[in-house]
């Protein structure tokens, strides 16, 4: 990844300031709504709102909720799967008509595992590796077993053992393009090409990608995918999720959660189902509207940004921050985990990372752990200032010289993010 | 259904007046946003916007969202599936453990359904009606089609025929509690009691109902239930749905749709799925906060609200509503469905119903549309007036006298709701 021309960045507040004042990205900041008493490093967990995202509610609740009530849905709402997947799909290199929002990821996941077995039953392995997210291991673990060890079986393995495992017998290899935890980023087309030449069909969940790396998911020929809106795509929590077809094979896939939403005449309201063409089978109840307006206004965003330029930028600030972290004597206790390619997060591990995690939360860095031992830093590059990187470092140093997470307030476990 | 008291109510708007000014629940009406020019018949589709839910929302989006961030999480939205279940527990007969809100209506049934055939897989029949809201049919269809004729079948009937028909190969038995279309209600206990007698559990769709009818799942001994958030909850567009399971089912049922939100330690992020005891396993992916905040504050208004009275209010309402129409010449070619037991709306039908209900939204009327030849009234007795009867009657009357609705603008058809 092109992180070349960051490798000698200068530390220090002065070198920071030079940086932000070349980078062509600065300007997107203000549309942010963001505390400056605080520095936010876990847009890789949940976006931060942005001012339009907060007017578009306004406007949905007020004027087309609440004053136009039931005709929104033919004024507004009824194509906002539709109009909403539109905005996804340069980010993630897809045609508009292959991608649609609706539901969440893991409802996404579903419908896809099994649409996939239903159009190849003779292949009854999905295959995916050990440290995959686990919502995605957790919803084939429940298609397996509702459809029985005849029809699905999920296989897992390690990472390197991926090209030796896949078989005839593989219907779908099912991948993260970036580790939830280590932060590393997986090489799109050389997995999926992996898993064309074994016959088996590619399921990528963009959850952790979408929005700051390439994905170009037509130009890869990647059969199927599923993304998260909430992350790096800042569409609030709990956002609508993407799902994604390859255009080759819609015509032949049938989901089974077939709601009326997904019907080819919805408002017809005929008792047999009728799959609606492409993509709109993959719609299921009604949308959340709420979210899907969030979702829409948050896209907006990406009218005229360059997905290269985030990329360079998310590459900058992650490589900067491990320099940081690596050159400095106070963190030696720390490790970098540094994985061959990276997504836009930098995981540090400490057998006190949990403690450290809060107390840098206390200190105004917002960041994140998970288990067993890991400080997640996310780096979103729409609003992450490379003086962040320095002041986040110059926190961390605090904390770790002084001892401070060793304060027993730090020590209680049990939070859930 | 009590409506005796009502039978003779005299029509005019001088009775209206009188019959508002001793109406109970009058007071309910002043926390609804409503457009005073119209008369919002709808709310059987879409429930109108309270003052309460407006401020939630902006709460939610300021403060929870916009400054506390990822911090939310653990300060007030991991809860919300089962705080917000536990407000309209009351509202349908349940204890609060024993209901969630999860995903939609659709997704619900898939979850119950589902786990309902794999609790007991030598009962493959799901039995329901053709006159069934069209997207529980289909979900069982897609069911049905992923699992095969040897483990799932749907059989569809006419209701008077669900007697004779329930036997021992029937799983479940797959009822609404009010048929959208003609809004007949359906009795619950004696339809439970018939699916038990021949050894099947019963899911009761509760979307047209919750909110104006008593249900008393608990009292009846229902086995599952669903229903919809954004009709007469008033939860918004789109808002999220609940599912309700017999707490001496929960131990044995396993549903197919095992997200994270369902394991039983969803942040420990193991690799194997762990299902959460009790009704947790129904969740599935993150949550929707934005429509679960709105269900929340919706809800609240519920904290000193009789069900009965509710129901009372309805029913003369609607009885209202069909006394007028069946005394005025002028609605002769009007026919009204009338039921044995009704839910909270009305629906009338006509040869040209469709450029009627057009001419009628025209004149404020909020009202809808239903295949073929229905045009439905819903009463919302929170916020709906006897003198919003006598006016719409007297709007009818004039589109019928003068022929209004022969207008060609009203005869395009193709809107959605």
């Amino acid at each position: 990844m092109n992180t070349e021309s960051h490798n000698r960045i200068p530390s220090g507040k002065t070198a920071a300031a030079e940086f932000d004042a070349k980078d062509a990205m600065s300007d997107y900041r203000i549309q942010f709504i963001l505390d400056d008493s605080e520095i936010y490093l876990d847009g890789n967990s949940l976006g931060p709102l942005l001012h339009g995202v907060k007017d578009r509610i306004n406007h949905t609740v007020d004027h087309e909720w609440g004053r136009r009530l039931i005709r929104s849905w033919n004024e507004s709402w009824i194509d906002l799967p539709r109009s909403v997947a539109a905005k996804v799909a340069p980010i993630i290199g897809a045609a508009a008509e292959n991608v649609r929002f609706a539901d969440s990821v893991s409802i996404n996941l579903f419908k896809l595992m099994a649409a996939s077995l239903i159009a190849a039953p003779e292949k009854t392995v999905i295959l995916s590796v050990k440290d995959m997210f686990p919502t995605d291991l957790y919803i084939a673990e429940g298609l397996a077993q509702l459809l029985g060890p005849g029809r699905c079986e999920l296989q897992l393995i390690e990472f390197d053992e991926i090209s030796a495992t896949l078989s005839e017998t593989t219907n779908l290899l099912l991948l993260s393009q970036v580790n939830f935890r280590t932060g590393e980023a997986y090489d799109v087309a050389e997995m999926t090409n992996l898993a064309h030449q074994a016959g088996a069909r590619v399921l990528w969940d963009l959850s952790h990608s979408a929005g700051v790396l390439p994905v170009n998911l037509e130009l890869n020929q990647v059969d199927y995918a599923v993304g998260c809106g909430y992350k790096f795509l800042n569409g609030g929590p709990g956002a609508p999720a993407f799902v994604y077809v390859d255009p080759g094979l819609q015509k032949d896939l049938q989901q089974p959660l077939s709601g009326w939403m997904g019907h080819a005449a919805p408002f017809e309201f005929q008792p047999a189902y009728q799959p609606a063409p492409g993509m709109d089978q993959f719609l299921v109840g009604t949308p959340g509207i709420l979210g899907m307006s969030a979702m829409d206004a948050a896209l907006d965003l990406w009218q005229d940004i360059s997905l290269d330029q985030v990329f360079g930028k998310s590459q900058a600030l992650t490589a900067y921050f491990i320099q940081l972290v690596e050159q400095s004597e106070a963190l030696g206790s720390l490790s970098v985990i540094k994985p061959a390619s990276r997504g836009s997060q930098v995981s540090l591990t400490h057998e006190d990372a949990f403690a450290i995690s809060q107390a840098l939360i206390d200190a105004g860095i917002i960041c994140d752990f998970r288990t067993p031992n890991i400080i997640r830093f996310g780096f979103a590059p729409l609003y992450t200032r490379f003086q962040d990187v320095v002041t986040t470092i110059t926190r961390l140093e605090e904390i770790l010289i002084n001892a401070h997470y060793q304060n027993p307030k730090y020590q209680v476990a049990g939070k859930v993010t």
